[in-house]
């Protein structure tokens, strides 16, 4: 048995701290050059095989066993958070009918939707977010109150960034809450489970960008944009934390035809967090609200006060990293309250693409170039009070009762980001992980000892223990101790001739080396007592 | 806040035991009660919306919280199987290349994979199942041995039965051990667990029927039928646990073209367990060998060694439900080696079939009529020693070398019959199913408490406690209560004017009802002590 060779490629490699480098850019080099490798021997297999070249679909990867243990332990801690606040969970099918997904995303989303052929039957799509899927779920299934979770894959065919955690099949996780409830209390769950799910996670410095629709809706009125021009406006002011000031002026005179006067009293606005860095979130707010076209729209008004409650209900609940940020613009059609998302200014993460620069990798057959420099957004949600009754419309014995809309307040964590995050620090900080959870190994010290290693292991087994052993009838002692050494795990216990005519077997901590014989009478609870230490 | 809604409509009635009625046809009576009430539901939705008919495709079907509890306890049962037995796991994606699956899964199974539509770019399916995409794993990556779980959901354009817990898009649950190893170790390993699985899960009587593809070559070659006949002649073999002999018999000469003299030796083969019910394995093993005409090939002699060799290693890891069955014919094309497959005969859920004939439900556009009444299998697998290297191909410089095989071995649990399995036993034990794990909830006896039962709230989410509020700035005490005694949540909260005067809350047990008055110094303490003892 050979030390485990299935680990990825490019998690192989350890991270070296050579003189003078930083250890971040040993990884990097170490994973441009693991990608070159790859390249090579794709390139390679397709000369072989006259067949067809061994890849992935473009845009998606495999997950080996050291991502898929990173992967659990991130998915375990929001879980665990989703399930601290009593959410429940579903699933829906991986497609649903195309005319469910049908113009929910906007013109740009749309074309990114993957459709199924045309079998004979239904035309089918693949689900493009959970969110869609959970609201014709409530629809469908008459539902006006729940508080769920949905972790699933979702697929989009955008320009995929491999190295930059951007595919085309990844991980959402959302938790939702669906229910006509009073003002903010859940919002502000949302946002205590945010504020949660990143501090465990343990991944540096965040904080959670907080707006509303009536604030952007009020702004952009006061500055000429009418309802209108909402969407194009905001898809422009959503730049700003990509791009500067100037260039998103340009944009909005030239491309979105605000005039001059209106470009630059919109920029007072928006950029209010950005002129006043360490000002509380209801000084901004009241900052706001002294200018005066805003003051007297009622619904900016309503935006204010809603988001003052929001603000002191996080005070209550512990969440202190909210920051209330009138640049914050999510460009999504179907937000009609407050809207939030976090942000890790993560030096690390940021530095890898830099490093990548060009370096024209085709990893997988993916391009890498000429794409935009993410800003490390982690999380993101929002109220959408009307999308579950665009599915229901109006009801009642003539259709012409009012809409039963089904209010929803919900946040989704852009896990992959997260898992990308989590994996660079585990190498940075040379963290070993397990792929598995073996206790014990059961060994032998020499030939012919087969049918009582496996008599043991069976009874182990019986006994709850995770156990493992070779599956050579004759393994060498060595062999088995060094397997146990890479994979971490804790104890062996030796069986040998000797100690089998004593009525005994050796039971040795992997990492002390110390040996003890233990009779095998007083085995298991040996075994329990010694684990419990361990 | 009401009593929670959000139960699926056929999860949500109560199994009543009426007089005269066994409980079991009470559920079945209000299964199909529930599934007219669905399908009148729909038309009427029809009709009302004038857009689209709100439903999932055809053959998949959305889980509710209560379906999505029931199958995490069962995934957790056989995960922590598969973990305890050193297992890591991987992840694939949804789809793949298409000409990774074209020739995998015969004529059959290739019409039934569903084709993405070319929308530019590479030409992708869904996967079938989890086998090819793992050879194709192992196949790329280089990887020689591994042992690996996967749980994942593939996808059939099969005839989907609903009621049967036969569906387009299900689950998957593999284990698999590749690598190049001693003889039946691994396959031994895989019969434990499969021994190890539905032994936990309480569904009553199993067994696990063995067979060895060079037992059936041999057999069927003594009886005229070839290599090229293989498959076919497996097919027919196949159908004998679901239909009389005669009926096989037929088929064999009449469509197969086998001589009337050589289907009824076949006969004799092959029907050797059930005209020997009571006979052991290996008594059955040698009983096969008494007949001259297979005894002296060479290929047949090996596979009832090979079998002998995995009796032993069973009984050595304390595996009793093994059965040498020669009829089992599994026909995929890629066994190579000992087969089996887990059969329970659960009179529980062969019976909801016959009880809904004659009802010609569409629950959701599926048709129910004339399918064939299936057989309670619940995990199967076998060696399949050159999947692999079929995708890799012949290797070396010149590209003649001699192939590169991964020999492999595993067991696929139908996860999903065993879904449908504890569902229904879960009903007719009348075991109340938890959607969450929330422990405490956090209630006010009288209005304006709305802050203190945040701030309680926030405390006790970061003592890690899981804890619930009302989303109601001033709800009902008894509406508070009540959703505690539905939700099966332990403890309550109450926070009152009186008792925050005083700096205690009130502290319920919603199961005893018995209160008691906490300092808010010692809450979370005694939260503490009070949980470990429920």
């Amino acid at each position: 048995m050979r030390s485990p060779p299935w680990f990825d490629k490019d998690e192989q490699h350890e991270p070296q701290t050579k003189a003078g480098l930083h250890p971040l850019e040993v990884m990097i080099k170490a994973k441009v050059a693991a990608m070159l490798e790859k390249k090579k021997l794709l390139g390679d297999g397709q000369a072989d095989q006259g067949k067809f070249v061994l890849k992935t679909a473009k845009g998606t990867r495999d997950y080996g066993p050291k991502s898929m243990a990173v992967r659990e332990s991130v998915l375990k801690i929001v879980t665990d958070a989703f399930k601290r606040h009593g959410a429940e969970t579903i699933d829906t099918p991986v497609f649903e009918l195309r005319d469910v997904l049908m113009g929910k995303y906007g013109e740009e989303g749309g074309k990114l939707v993957y459709d199924l052929q045309d079998q004979g039957g239904e035309l089918l799509s693949l689900r493009y977010d959970l969110t869609v899927p959970f609201a014709r779920y409530l629809a469908m299934n008459k539902i006006s109150n729940i508080k769920r979770y949905h972790i699933a894959k979702v697929y989009r065919r955008d320009q995929p960034v491999m190295t930059r955690g951007r595919y085309r099949e990844f991980y959402q996780c959302d938790f939702d809450i669906a229910g006509q409830y009073d003002l903010m209390i859940p919002e502000a769950e949302c946002l205590k489970i945010v504020d949660e799910v990143l501090s465990k996670l343990e991944i540096g410095e965040f904080y959670v960008k907080l707006n509303h629709r009536y604030i952007l809706e009020g702004m952009f009125a006061a500055c000429g944009a009418g309802s209108d021009q909402f969407k194009t406006v905001c898809s422009s002011i959503d730049k700003l934390d990509k791009q500067p000031w100037n260039e998103v002026e340009e944009e909005l005179i030239k491309e979105k035809g605000l005039s001059k006067d209106n470009t630059e009293k919109l920029g007072r606005f928006v950029r209010l967090r950005e002129f006043n860095p360490s000002m509380g979130n209801v000084e901004l707010l009241d900052k706001l609200m002294e200018f005066e076209e805003l003051a007297r729209n009622e619904r900016f008004k309503k935006g204010i006060e809603e988001l003052k409650v929001l603000v002191n209900y996080c005070t209550l609940f512990g969440v202190r990293s909210i920051r209330f940020d009138p640049s914050l613009a999510r460009g999504l059609d179907y937000y009609t309250g407050a809207i939030y998302e976090a942000v890790v200014p993560n030096i690390l993460f940021s530095r890898i693409p830099e490093a990548l620069e060009g370096v024209n990798l085709e990893a997988n057959g993916e391009e890498q170039k000429g794409l935009p420099v993410g800003v490390g957004s982690v999380a993101a949600g929002g109220r959408y009070d009307e999308l579950v009754g665009n599915f229901i419309g109006p009801t009642g014995p003539k259709g012409k009762e009012k809409r039963q809309d089904v209010p929803c307040v919900g946040v989704s964590f852009g896990i992959e980001r997260l898992f990308a995050i989590m994996e660079a620090k585990m190498q940075i900080e040379q963290m070993q992980v397990r792929t598995t959870e073996t206790q014990v190994f059961i060994a032998s010290a020499q030939k012919n000892l087969l049918q009582e290693r496996m008599k043991l292991c069976g009874q182990l087994w019986d006994e709850g223990f995770k156990v493992e052993m070779a599956y050579k009838a004759n393994p060498k002692l060595l062999t088995q101790l060094q397997y146990c050494e890479d994979r971490l795990i804790p104890l062996v216990l030796i069986v040998g001739e000797r100690e089998l005519q004593e009525g005994v077997v050796k039971l040795r901590n992997v990492k002390t080396r110390e040996e003890q014989d233990v009779p095998l009478t007083e085995l298991v609870s040996t075994i329990r007592s010694v684990l419990a230490l361990i």
